[in-house]
């Protein structure tokens, strides 16, 4: 649950001077969000987001985030809009942060996704790797496949205390994914991290793609597999093949995946499994009691991957 | 910190569509506020704030806080209006609780309180007492002075633990407040909880008053020392006599206070801070390890009431 950093009424203003964007209407902080401090920001000639980017985001990072989100604005993806102050910066220092303002994007996020959203939803996914394809800067994705050994240390000892024996499996799970995990795909400018919380939609149509900061340069059907992970399960863990086949759908509609990119699925979604599952057993092991940040349960990614690690093939995910 | 419970998107529409207000544009989760969730909502004909209402709100109240809130804003007050739906009611099941719309108010509240938030505040509750002394209905405080003695048994066993000897502290203070607790001063409908976060500055003037849910009817004088705690303390513990200045004059620019209230002050104000000690000292010790609540140091509120205990008379509040 966001909003950490408290800011103060004069360093509000004093930030908001160094934009042209008016005087302070409204501010309120948002309760999504569990990275960064997010406010609701309403000045007299709009709305905007005000973001003070917290403990896991890298401010050297930051530079590359905001521009990729310009230009995916710019290409005609529903992202937020940095702001640029007067002297052109998008980041300013605030409250002991580094913070950026963006255009604020009307819709609400899906609490419970249905088949209606899954195309298109891959349609903006491949939408939007079209659109970052002419993006030149990289970078490299902290959360890769490069990262998920040291990730496992980091956790290996507490693994069991959450489910016996989820220290080895998830051991055996990692060698087995690396060892098949494909090389020669396409890559470029990824999400990473496009859950439901992370999509507007509006009428019926995505109105807003948010939440850029795990995004990187990486395998376009990687992208696809955390979305498969993320919105084609049903809260009882089983795998709704009809949304999958409805994202797969939409993303075809604008990008065809390769042959060999359709073969990957299934390592690629365990491998997304598995990173989720990860992270989030880092989180549950390593959050403090009575922190304000709810610890997602790591089981439900590792049920995830044991349906990825068991599926025939793309036939699974009902391509 | 708010937002205990999700709305779905089906769920959102199906209420939305009791209220005449246009269809859903976006719905975002409020940071603010521990009692209740709160959204931000958007319409095609404007903004609102939808609250369901959580643990500590009695569904049976709700009407009479609700029609208290209608009433002040009828008044000019600078109150959340109750929206009603089209056929009339302004509480109706949401998401398995009870709920309700309200406009949405303009302003920040100030995350540092200036002398110069003193006035106005003093001021607006001046008006808020004027504007409800003709609004019918009662409402007993539930934590008023008789429910202090209840609130302080179930805290009493573990008060130690927080701070050695706070148990008999408290008891001796509870029995000096109550014993020297004044009758017959003037009452009517009073906000109780008048702090800084319930209340919004918009170019230096207050601009909204929320978060009626403590409400009751009780002594004006007593809001008057709820405020003095919440307002007039620096985060070091000192009291700041110039905003008390500043507020107690504020207030009597709309309405006197007799003599008896004023030498009322230093046990109404001993006795706020005693309210609050109190809650949050229960809060303390029954909030279970990570649950999603910022806890609150009861003991700001045990070193405010030590002042007051020690407080010769009004003239220590700039009478």
């Amino acid at each position: 649950m966001a909003v950490y950093t408290e800011v103060s009424d004069e360093a509000c203003a004093a930030f908001l001077a160094r934009y042209d964007i008016g005087t302070l209407v409204a501010f309120r902080g948002i309760a999504e969000g569990v990275e960064n401090s997010n406010y609701a920001l309403r000045t007299t000639t709009g709305d905007f987001i005000l973001t003070l980017y917290e403990r896991r985001v890298d401010p050297a990072d930051l530079p590359w985030f905001l521009g990729l989100m310009e230009h995916l604005a710019a290409a005609g993806l529903p992202c937020p809009l940095p702001v640029r102050a007067r002297d052109g910066a998008n980041l300013n220092p605030l409250a002991g942060r580094v913070a950026a303002i963006t255009t604020f994007l009307p819709g609400v996020w899906p609490r419970r996704v249905q088949v209606a959203h899954c195309g298109p939803l891959g349609a903006a996914l491949a939408r939007l790797h079209l659109a970052g394809a002419d993006f030149g800067a990289s970078r490299a994705n902290a959360l890769g496949p490069e990262s998920w050994h040291d990730l496992l240390q980091k956790s290996r000892s507490g693994a069991d205390t959450v489910s016996p024996g989820l220290g080895d499996e998830l051991t055996a799970a990692l060698k087995t994914i690396l060892h098949a995990w494909p090389s020669g795909l396409p890559r470029g400018q990824i999400h990473a991290d496009l859950f439901p919380d992370n999509v507007f939609f509006l009428d019926g149509e995505i109105s807003g793609l948010i939440d850029f900061y795990f995004a990187a340069t990486d395998l376009y059907a990687y992208d696809v597999a955390v979305c498969l992970n993320a919105w084609c399960f049903e809260r009882d863990g089983s795998f709704n093949v009809t949304k999958s086949r409805a994202l797969l759908r939409g993303y075809a509609g604008h990008r065809a995946l390769s042959a060999p990119e359709a073969h990957a699925l299934p390592v690629l979604a365990a491998g997304a499994a598995l990173r989720f599952a990860l992270t989030r057993l880092y989180d549950w092991l390593h959050t403090p009691a009575g922190a304000l940040v709810t610890r997602k349960d790591p089981m439900d990614y590792v049920r995830r991957l044991r349906f990825h690690a068991a599926a025939a093939g793309p036939a699974a995910y009902g391509l």
